[in-house]
C-alpha cells in the first residue's frame, strides 16, 4: 500500500517518513513540491547513511492524493480548513488523523472543534471518506529518533472496519508500536485529549517525551 | 492521617479499604453503619487469614467526617447529590474524587456533568471543601486482588497543592502504584474520561483489567 503524508515536511510528518518508508512506499506530500523534495531528500541522505533500506519520494499534497491509498494529515488543525479546501479526490480515501487540537495556558489544554474531535471535523468535512485517528500520543520528538524503540500503545479509532484495520496493521508495522482498537470515530475526543495530559504530565514531573501504554 | 472512605461498602470502597488500612488508619463508611460494619469485619477477616497487619474500623460516612483527615468519596456519581445533601462538616477538608461518570450504549462513553467532570462537579458543591483527583483509571477489580502488585500510573489534579502533595504520597503508599501531578482539577476530565476509554479498550482487544502508564 502507498502511504502519503499530507503536510510531510512538518516535525511528525519527517519522522512519520523516516519509520515508515523503511517498510513501505510512502510518499512525502507539501503544498509545495520543492518544499516536498528538499524534506524527502535529506531523510533519504539520513536514511542512507544508516544502511538503512527505504522507499521515500516527493509530491504535492494533491499529488499524495492522486497516487496513495492512505493519506496520513499530519497538518496544524488551525490549517486544516484551507488545506482541505485546496485538495480534491479525497473521496472514499482512507484518511489518517493525528491532529491534536490544544491551546497553552498555564498548562496544555484540549481545545476539541464543535464537532467533539479534530478527526470528527475531518469526517465532517470529508463525508466520503474513511477518517482513521490514530498516532495521537506518540511523543512528537520520538518519530525522528529512529535509533529508539517505540513501543507506545496506540489507539485506533474510526467508524469504518476495514479501514481500522488497515490502520492497525500500519501501527503495528512500525518498530513496536501496539495498535489497539479504541472505538468508533467519537472516541477520538478523548484520545486527542491524552496529548495535552501527557505533555502536562512531563512538564510537572519533570518527565521527558511522556507516552502511553494500556495494558 | 486517618483515611475515611464515603460509600467504602462499594466494590471499589472495599479494595482500597483493603489495600489502604495496611498503612494507614482507614475508616469505612456507609449510609447505615450495621452495612460498613458488615463490610469491615469481612475485610479485616480477610486481612487476618493472609497475616496482614490493618488498622481499620467502621462508621456512617457522618462518622468518617467527623474523624477523618481524608474523605475518599467512592460512591456512584447518580448519588453524589443525594449523599452531599445528608452529610454536615466537610469545609475545609481534603476530598478526593475517583468518580467516572460514563454511560453505556454500544460501548463506554464519558458522560461528564455540564461542569466538567464529576471532580469539577463536586467542587462545586462543595466550595469550601478542597476536592482532588485520583483513583480514577485502576481496574476495579484489581483494587481486591491484594496479593497483586499494583504498578499503575495514577494522575492526581486539584487546585490545592499541599493537598496534592497529601494525596500523591498515599497514592504512592499503595503497592507500587506511580502517582503523576497532571495539573489543576479542570485536568480531571480527561483523566475521567481515560476509564471508559480502558473499558473499551479491554472489550474491543480481548484483554482484561486494562490500567494505563504513562512513561
Amino acid at each position: 500500500m502507498k502511504v502519503g503524508i499530507i503536510g510531510g515536511t512538518g516535525d511528525i510528518g519527517k519522522g512519520m517518513a523516516l519509520r515508515l518508508s523503511q517498510n513501505h512506499e510512502v510518499i512525502i506530500g507539501s503544498r509545495k513540491e520543492e518544499k516536498a523534495t528538499l524534506s524527502c531528500d535529506a531523510c533519504c541522505e539520513f536514511l542512507k547513511e544508516l544502511n538503512l533500506p527505504f522507499d521515500l519520494t516527493a509530491s504535492t499534497n494533491q499529488g499524495v492524493i492522486d497516487t496513495c491509498d492512505i493519506i496520513i494529515f499530519s497538518v496544524p488543525p488551525e490549517t486544516l480548513q484551507i488545506t482541505i479546501d485546496s485538495l480534491t479526490g479525497l473521496e472514499g480515501k482512507l484518511v489518517v488523523s493525528l491532529m491534536n487540537p490544544m491551546e497553552r495556558k498555564d498548562y496544555f489544554r484540549y481545545a476539541p472543534p464543535e464537532e467533539g474531535s479534530a478527526a470528527m471535523q475531518l469526517q465532517k468535512m470529508l463525508p466520503d471518506s474513511k477518517v482513521i485517528a490514530a498516532f495521537n500520543n506518540i511523543p512528537a520528538k520520538q518519530w525522528n529518533q529512529i535509533s529508539e524503540i517505540l513501543d507506545y500503545s496506540v489507539c485506533v479509532c474510526g467508524d469504518y472496519e476495514e479501514e481500522k484495520q488497515i490502520v492497525m496493521e500500519l501501527v503495528n508495522s512500525i518498530s513496536e508500536l501496539q495498535a489497539l482498537n479504541a472505538g468508533p470515530l467519537a472516541v477520538s475526543a478523548t484520545v486527542e485529549a491524552i496529548t495535552p495530559l501527557v505533555i502536562n504530565i512531563a512538564k510537572f514531573n519533570k518527565m521527558r517525551d511522556v507516552g502511553v501504554y494500556f495494558r
